[in-house]
Parts: C-alpha cells; sequence; structure tokens
C-alpha cells in the first residue's frame, strides 16, 4: 500500500464493540472497574479489532535494526558495531527480547533496516535495508525523503504479510547504537520541547557524553530546520531506517485494526511519527511502560498515553512491550473467560 | 512445624547467591541495570531460594477465604452470601484469578478457612474451616487467640504441603466479604495511623459507607486495644481466619525459601502481620501491585516493599500478584537463558 493510502485506511474505533466489551465488563463476577487498567485495555482492544471478545494470542514482535551516523560525534556509550554483533545475538536467541518473547509467547521478527558493514545473509534475518547507516544529522539529512519513505513502506509491508500469516497484536522494538539520538530530536521537533529535557543518558553515557548529545540534537535541529507538520520530513531529516520501519509496523497496525504496542523511547519516538502522519493511529497504540530515558514522560504526555506499567527499564529491543502484550492479552481474556453475576449465581451489590 | 519453629526457621536471604545474580547481571548482553526492576527482582529472588539461575516455574496462588461478622455493621457493598457464591466460582474456574492464573500458568488452591454456612464438599475446595465467620470487630476479638494460632498453622501446613509437591513460587490470595475492615484495622494497629487513613472503598462503597467503615474501625480498635507489638494480638482482635491463612502461607514460603507474591489490601495485611511476627519475612516478600484501595500505599511503605506494577486495581482474589508472578519469572529467566557478551562475541562500553 502507498502511505496515503495507508494513512486513508485508518478508521476511528468502532464504538458498537467498545459499547459491548464495556457492558460485559459491568456484568463479570467482580464489582465494576476493580479491575482498573485491565479493563480500560480490553475496551480499547475491542474498539481497535471490532472484535468482542478481541483476538490477541497470535503475538508478534517487530525488532528493527539501523546504524547511526551521529555515533562520531561521540553520543553512545557502545561502539556502532555492537549493532550488526546485537542483531546475531537477536538470531541466536540470546538476547533479552528473545526471552521475554519466548516467555510470553510473542514471535521475534528481527530486520535490518540499514545496519553499517554487510551482514552476511543469515536464516531468519529480514534484509530491508534502506543504506549501512543514515549519515550524521549534525551536518545534514539523515536520509533523504525517498530513503524515509521507503523505510516506512517497507516496515509496513512486513508487518502486512505477519498480519495475513496470522498475527493479531504487535510491538516494536529497536536496535542501533547511537539511536537515542535520532529519537530525543524527533521529540524535541515534534514537541517543540528543548533538546535538553529530550535527551537522556541513553545506553549509559557520562556526563560529558550527555552534553555532546544535547549539543548534538541542537546542531542537528539548527541545521536541518525539520518541519513540525510534516512527519517524514521530521523523519528524512533527523531520524533513522529503524524508526522509519517502525513507523511503517505502526501505520500498517493501525490500517489493519491490531493493536500496537510500543516499546520504550525510540518506539515512541516512532510513534509521534506516525501520528503526526495519521492522527487516527493514536487510538491504536497501547504505551508499554515509562522508560527510565529522560524525555519519555514528555513523548508519552504529547501522545496522551499512559503506560502500562513503570518497571525502570532502558533497554529497547522490544522489551517492555513483550511484557506488556503479556497484559493486554491478559486483559482480552477477562473478558473471554470470565463468568457473569448471572452465570455463576453470584449475588449483586447491595 | 510450630508457629515458633516457623519463625525460627527463617533466615537472612543468601548474599552469596545475590552476589552471583548480580555479576552475571552485569555481564549479560545490554547495558548494566538497563532492565530495571526485573534486574533487582532476579537478584532477590537468587537470595531468596539460593539457587542461581533460581527456578521458579512451579507456581501456586492461594485463595484463602473467610466471612466477617463486622459486615452488620452495613460495611460492605456486597451481601455476605457473595463469600460462598464466589469460591463455588473459583472452583467452576470462572472468576478473575482464574483466568489470569490460566494466563500465566499458575495453579490455584482454593482454601475455605472460615466461610459463613456450610459449603458442601466440593472437589478441589480444601476445608480448613477455623469457625463460620469471625466475631464482629466492633463488639469484641475477631476470634480467640487460639483460633488465630489455628489459622496460621493451617495455612502454613497447606503451603508446606505445596512446596513439598514442588511449587517453587506462592502468591497469596483472599476472597471475604467485608475483608477491608479487618485489613484496615490491622494496617491502624501495627502502623499506629488514623483509621481514616487506613480505610478505603473495598468493592464500592458510599460515602456514608465509607463513614460506617471508619467508625466501625476506630471502634475495633478501642473495644480491643489490639497490642502492636503482638502479631498474633492483633490478628485475633481485629483479624480474619482467610488473613490468618495467609499469614501462614506467607511464614512457609520465607522459611522454604520460596518467593512469596503479595497481592492487594488484605494479602498486605496478612504481611504485615507476618513480618511483625517474622522481622526477617520481609525479604521474601515481593509486593504485587498498588491497589486503588486507600491505605495501601500506606501499608507497602510500613513494610518497605515497592509494588512491580500499578494497574489500578483493587479486587483481590490474588489477581494482581498473579500477573506479578509472570513477571518475576520472566526476570528469572533473564539470568538463565541470555547470553554473556563473550558468549555472543558483542563488544562491551568504550
Amino acid at each position: 500500500m502507498a502511505l496515503s493510502e495507508l494513512i486513508r485506511t485508518i478508521q476511528p474505533l468502532d464504538e458498537r464493540a467498545m459499547e459491548q466489551a464495556q457492558n460485559r465488563q459491568n456484568r463479570l463476577t467482580k464489582p465494576p472497574g476493580s479491575l482498573g487498567r485491565l479493563e480500560a485495555l480490553s475496551i480499547q482492544v475491542a474498539g481497535i479489532t471490532g472484535q468482542m471478545p478481541p483476538q490477541v494470542s497470535q503475538k508478534v514482535v517487530f525488532v528493527m535494526a539501523g546504524d547511526h551516523g551521529v555515533t562520531e560525534e561521540g553520543v553512545s556509550a557502545y561502539p556502532s558495531e555492537v549493532t550488526a554483533q546485537m542483531v546475531l545475538n537477536f538470531l541466536r536467541g540470546g538476547a533479552a527480547i528473545n526471552v521475554l518473547a519466548r516467555h510470553v509467547g510473542a514471535k521475534v521478527v528481527v530486520v535490518d533496516m540499514g545496519v553499517k558493514g554487510s551482514l552476511d545473509a543469515q536464516p531468519n534475518l529480514i534484509s530491508a535495508k534502506i543504506a549501512p547507516g543514515t549519515q550524521n544529522i549534525v551536518k545534514g539529512a539523515a536520509m533523504s525523503r525517498e530513503q524515509a519513505l521507503l523505510a516506512i513502506q517497507r516496515g509496513a509491508a512486513l508487518a502486512e504479510a505477519e498480519i495475513r500469516a496470522g498475527a493479531q497484536m504487535l510491538a516494536t522494538g529497536d536496535m542501533g547504537i547511537g539511536n537515542t539520538t535520532p529519537s530525543a530530536a524527533i521529540a524535541a521537533a515534534l514537541s517543540g520541547k528543548p533538546p535538553a529535557l529530550c535527551v537522556g543518558r541513553g545506553t549509559g553515557v557520562d556526563e560529558k557524553g550527555l552534553e555532546r548529545k544535547i549539543a548534538a540534537v541542537e546542531r542537528a535541529l539548527t541545521v536541518n530546520q525539520p518541519n513540525p507538520d510534516d512527519g517524514l520530513d521530521v523523519l528524512a531529516k533527523v531520524g533513522g531506517f529503524e524508526i522509519g520501519g517502525l513507523v511503517g509496523v505502526i501505520l500498517a497496525g493501525a490500517a489493519y485494526r491490531k493493536p500496537v504496542v510500543v516499546d520504550g523511547f525510540i518506539s515512541t519516538a516512532a510513534a509521534m511519527i506516525a501520528v503526526r502522519l495519521a492522527p487516527l493511529a493514536r487510538h491504536y497504540l497501547i504505551a508499554s511502560h515509562r522508560s527510565k530515558e529522560q524525555g519519555h514522560t514528555l513523548m508519552l504526555d504529547w501522545l496522551g498515553l499512559e503506560p502500562v506499567f513503570d518497571l525502570e527499564m532502558r533497554l529497547g529491543e522490544g522489551t517492555g512491550a513483550a511484557l506488556a502484550m503479556s497484559v493486554v492479552e491478559a486483559a482480552c481474556k477477562i473478558l473471554a473467560e470470565m463468568a457473569t453475576f448471572d452465570e455463576a449465581g453470584v449475588s449483586e451489590k447491595i
């Protein structure tokens, strides 16, 4: 699907399914509202899917990888080659996202959106490489507008393929040394907040590294002048290939009426671009967790999303999203499997 | 085991296992500390079990039921007969705890600790009934000291039996119309805080009901004068049979070095009594969630516990604990299944 068609396809939530879900929640054998966020999540997913009860057991996490020219500014605690090394770790099942995805019964789809150098062809590695890493955003645009569009379209096509194969709930994940810097730049560009509020320590830079990151984001915005009304322009000028791929996953999820569980800082930057391109996409998003990365709360506030939990995580890869998918699935099972007061012969409120 | 022996058996956490777990966390392929609470939980469970990596996949939720004489003061939004009706719902698998326990792969053990009337013998219902409901705490002690001791011992014996059968992680759950009132009284008695700060709306009483609950707790404390230095006295005077059973589960879990995941308001009241009886038991506890019930935060603060999540739940039954058990299990799998930097050939911090 072309991007404009994808965006046009996204519709509001199904109000009727949400009303049915709310009514059923009120008849289940528990005080109304006593399951809190689980009830709200189940109602949102009913609205997303148009199903009552909603079916979300087929779960897929997209872990999209890309490298970043801005690493030459000394913005990361790890060297660029770690991106490719971690992709291999994902493929062998040894990374945190593999462990957590297995735990919750989710499939992991690993995608090379723009890793530096050439990853040898690997079984289970999807190559959707746009280029071997972005340009340095301090010196100019990360990528061309055409490359940004292509990244979104490739991400959307991959999500579409998984949905056609049965995926019922999607989650976003990322790998890319240096990618908290473009993510902070996206947050600053779209929210209008000062870079110093959007930049955090990423994988763990020291005070000097943090100063370099803030300076890099300030410079990237000055040099590139991204247009905050144009999500594609922001992605092209200060984004990343894996971020573009995740924008595509989010838009396809929304277009196909699947809940999209958003991981932490980088995924939320992608969500901001997706929502700037297609405001209705916001209703299809579930924020998984509040990252420890400074700036994440500001991004969630801009999106109007309240995360499912706060486990002080800041790893990325989709790790927070994987755990949250299990909570969303539990919430939907409540609708499907709990007995009502009538069915169970339980007395109602006095 | 006699209560005094149970208490003497509880030992400090295994520092060596905790150090091994911390060291392994630091070598796994992620920035150190980036899994936040998951890392801390895995280290705590290593210390609890003395195992590295800790094994917690065999999970059991104890749902203990009891009735409360204080319901005659109009402190609950539901009639007393709902306790027995919900026990039958648990046995048929239609309640929220059944759905969530199935979701996370936990066994549910349903125990009649003191339900009013006689529940017909049911397959899978464990009868450990002390009496058909407590006495009204506004007028005198809920139970005798002997009954309080018996409730703890029966709860401990049930936990011990499950542990001998293979249980590796325990969770606490409750059912008892009216039981937020004794729980608030326990919180007030042990913490010394005013009843008005400890009492919440329970299953959903209105403003008048809330005033009646506060008055009932104030009166119960005045009439009974529970000794805050004597956990057994507090349980006997203002507690409940299901609360006593849960105290036993917690003490047995700690004695046998199993993590005990504590549910919401009622379970946390039981945890306070357990910790007053055996201060070392605190280290074996994992607070699952922050209940919406007013007073819960005050109880968690008294215990020095930070909950795993806040999903605005207030149902009881062990529902929050069931979800949290899955997070604890995930945390332990990280230790067992993730690759180290060396194993994966990933470069370390610059």
